[in-house]
């Protein structure tokens, strides 16, 4: 069960969760409620009986970045610093969660996608983007460093972009967050960011999901284990998935020239058609 | 001496050795054979008389990726599961082991280039592609994690488009692949991806085979140690080259405006042309 | 106060310190003299009254890497070989401080940026060139390794590039320096390069220096710092600033839609138009 949300707006689409920012009177800033509800939202879906994730923001703009509302009337209106340390790090470990969730997790983005919110669609898995979004990391512009977004942004891009973008908040559009390898894919226009979307869920029901839980699963191995003991934890995930039913399934599939049976109505077509470039 | 082979074939060409990919019946897909041949090439390899090593397939593809076959007949078929789990680990330490070449090594490809054989290309330190090269990691699309390759395909193109490409098993093509960086020259048909090979080659001929050796040591070390151990590291291995022999005729050979001893004669012509951008 | 330098030029130009190489007979060659007084500076910096850092070079070049004159008639003419080891440890230490600055850091390349030279430049918040200028890390052809740029050059272009850039030697121009992710922007001549250095540095001054300085901790503490360390480090960087008198004057600022107290009259016009893509 997905827990009650007043900030967020929860959509089921079959197997596909799609996730709105909802609070479009402010860009979908990040306030401490809508945080916490989207921190729930993640917490209950890896039993949740869904396929795939998407994030998006009501209203034309993706998010905006931190609520500075909530900064001026509550971190600098005697809010304790422990406790303001404590608001910043809970931020920092929703990020963390994001990572570890075992679904196909996509971002897609209108309108702006400043700060806190180019963060969180830094931990996507798929980002596709209209051409005339807005990004920036305006935190120094603010007084304020990029906290928790800092790590995440330099794992996304590389730290030489990153040290320019979070250094001079400098802004940019779709076309240059795909240039940069911020979004996988840009278009022109809202109906074509609709139709890339259904696009690349599409495409993804060739994946078995035990098989993206499991390499989701060894991502997030790489940045903690080292050399031989990444090495076996690979290869007990690969003994894993080769004794189970998806692989059975997925490789008789194959031989036998059909598709597996995870492979849905909505799937892309023949088999020797897979995968579309970007 | 180079162990014998069948599943390989292996065309010494003066100083550079080509390892051929040779079971085109199944465009070279990964068996275990195979995979323990190029194992043992390799251990060969560090005292061999080669300054380069070149990797390509015959019969119009790469490396198809791991063999299906063996999966089902042998792996699928009541292997007790720690033999999985050793045969996959098997496959990680020699990724590591490519890694360790002190030649410079050089990927060629041409046709399908997909899951392990991408993995592998991954450890390349040039590598050279067709234009329709077909690259994909399909490993989740049969029901498998992409287990030992995940870290190299992080460590090669970074997390963002890494993630992407692991978890949707999206094709691309060689134009792609260069603009990803997991090719560095891409070329438009088989004439010309020879002519490039040719000139890598050519060109790779000014660096002493010693300082690239001990260049190769250094990025390794850039894995596995930090901060002033790793600058130690490093200037240990500078002063070992400056007080050696190949400095002391680089030096030389730089101020009296000639080629070094090392620079034959398929070398790049004149020093001032040194180079050939990408 | 700024360290008396010989082999340096130090112009301060109001906020702005630019650093000029000032060799010009040798191309700006990294002596060791040049070295130890660009260390000094570096070590002077944090307490000097400046909010960014230009380092470039006169004559044309910005620098051609280490002083072979040097390397032939001291390390290789009887210098014990853990003196050697020493010295190099030295510019390994002068990297790891450079990055350490608390002020933006600029490089603004023409001409050759070469070996060591490149090395430094990897290290710059920002990095504009010229077209037309050349790139390359020469050191393997004159038979040594790369070794304390190894990792800074991994660090900015990422493994596959840095691998074959630091094996091959092969040289580069500005526009494949912007590809490949050296240089952020690239400038036709160098009338465009003035032009652009000087818009970096107007738009520069949106942002906050404490916030700036905090944000460079950050950074630096992605390298050392992993898991709930990193999230504690950074939530307390986040909170310092919130609570102190940037923060203040910045949020007021935004509120009242003027522009902060730090933005100065060199700044980059009204605060809508702020940023401008690369």
């Amino acid at each position: 069960m997905l827990p009650a949300v007043e900030n967020l707006l929860l959509e089921p689409r079959g197997d596909t969760l799609v996730i709105w920012f909802n609070r479009p009177e402010t860009r979908n800033a990040l306030s401490g409620a809508m945080a916490d509800e989207l921190a729930a939202v993640l917490e209950a879906l890896p039993s949740a009986p869904y396929r795939f994730v998407v994030l998006r923001g009501k209203g034309g703009a993706f998010c905006s970045g931190g609520d500075l509302k909530m900064f001026r009337n509550v971190f600098q209106a005697g809010m304790p610093r422990d406790e303001i340390v404590a608001f910043n790090a809970d931020f920092g470990r929703m990020m963390v969660a994001i990572r570890q969730l075992p679904q196909l997790f996509i971002v897609a983005i209108e309108g702006a996608a400043m700060a806190g919110g180019l963060g969180i669609a830094c931990l996507a898995d798929v980002v596709v983007t209209t051409a005339d979004a807005k990004f920036a990391l305006t935190e120094v512009t603010l007084g304020i460093p990029p906290a928790q977004i800092t790590p995440v942004v330099i794992a996304r891009i590389g730290a030489s972009q990153a040290r320019r973008l979070l250094l001079t908040a400098q802004r940019f559009d779709g076309v240059e967050a795909h240039r940069l390898g911020f979004a996988h894919f840009v278009e022109p226009d809202l109906e074509a960011l609709e139709s890339r979307l259904q696009s690349v869920l599409s495409d993804a029901h060739r994946g078995a999901p035990g098989a993206i839980a499991l390499t989701k699963q060894i991502i997030s191995a790489t940045e903690e284990l080292e050399g031989s003991e990444l090495v076996q934890f690979a290869a007990e995930r690969f003994a894993d998935a080769m004794l189970g039913d998806e692989a059975r399934e997925g490789m008789q599939a194959f031989g036998e020239k059909r598709k597996a049976s995870w492979v849905s109505a909505t799937g892309s077509g023949p088999r020797d058609n897979r995968g579309s470039g970007s």
